[in-house]
């Protein structure tokens, strides 16, 4: 069982680790926090405390805090959909914290509410599910990962996620794809 | 030939890159940055000052400093094996750095003193050994890692090992494995 | 278009989830932060403001900034190339930034400048162009990046560009490539 203690130090050691901090209003920091633990308990992982989850993982997996739209939110508006993680001129109250659009796209959002298309018997009993994930790298600094969609933003360089593109192999040579 | 304030330098940077902290203990500090500039020098990289290196780097590879058990020890218990890395609170002296459990696997320990199980003439003479490496990702972000097995907890975005999962490639499309 | 706060706010996150800093001369700052704005502007991507690039992605690839050599000399002598990313003692004034030699390799230096050999015909036409990028792992933590040659240190656990290795696929698996 993980403690309130635990999941605020996770999201203070990570906002930290971002060069960004956690929103200095202690009661909706309280709540948010609280918010996270009931999910992580319910779910199995911390989805977020201000989005609808299905409690389907691949579902939820853009959801689960800190979400994939973090850091652009950050980025953009100086907080992120909740709140919760906020830039150096909120935490030092030079400005408000305030509602932002939702950046998650309308499918996702339709999905976590049950109205996404069922897969197909084939798909359910395939004993290997062909997956939507691809290998995608940064032509940046190189940074790969296997998701179906690139991050917004490059963890590692920061590059904007035009600049992913995704890997395929060749004989059993990697290359890159070429339009 | 690398200098202690290098030493020292770089294990600044890493604990601040991670919000975490080095030992606020001046002389405990000065011992264990001298002991990895030492192991540096004898095996070419900074196997913990705390524990009995091999010498062999695939065996001693958990314990390169910033160890495999760092994160989830400072998330447990505030602070690492050696306690060189601390947390908020112990930097802050409101809680004291005391000894703790090793993580690292009974097995690993005894592989590094020798005990292990010999390799077959057939592994040790193949042109392309096999390695127990696999390509496995995070199920939450995507981050993939080339290893026998998951970090505890993933550098990108902080979920646990559990969400780690094999990438396996099928007639050249990459995948997941399914049960 | 991407404004100056957006590409400063961008730098000051970058800085400090490295534990480092951006120049403490503002003069300076802001020059270079106009520089990386006009570049980003000009070529769709924030190349180094105090190097000739030549606006094809892949030859400038290595000073994208934050480039290649941030690191290493950030490391070696507390600031990078432009003097935009200082370390501590920069930052709090002990020590003072100087001009430091430059990192980048030459024959990248003069492919920037059009004195590189030209891609043979075969290779312009070819449908899937084949990449000199490899699939690379960090011995020390797994991490995975498909570049041409290694980063100077590894953003994840800051080993040695010496500790990355080729992954390569046998028969659908994947395994080191040995000697």
């Amino acid at each position: 069982m993980i403690s309130i203690d635990d999941v605020k130090r996770r999201a203070q050691r990570d906002a930290k680790s971002r060069g960004i901090h956690l929103t200095p209003d202690e009661e909706l920091l309280q709540d948010l926090i609280e918010g996270l633990k009931t999910n992580e308990e319910r779910y199995g992982y911390p989805s977020c405390p201000c989005r609808m989850a299905s409690g389907d993982l691949e579902t939820d997996r853009d959801i689960i805090c800190p979400c994939d739209y973090r850091d652009p939110d950050v980025a953009e508006y100086g907080c992120c959909y909740c709140s919760l993680y906020v830039d150096d001129e909120i935490h030092e109250g030079k400005k408000e914290a305030r509602a932002i659009p939702e950046r998650r796209p309308y499918d996702k959002q339709m999905a976590a509410l049950g109205f996404a298309e069922k897969e197909t018997e084939e798909e359910a009993t395939g004993e290997m599910k062909e997956s939507s994930r691809k290998l995608l790298y940064c032509r940046q600094c190189g940074y790969v990962v296997f998701r179906d969609t690139p991050p917004y933003v490059c963890p590692i360089c920061q590059a904007k996620r035009e600049m992913f593109e995704e890997i395929v192999t060749l004989s059993g040579h990697y290359t890159r794809k070429v339009g």
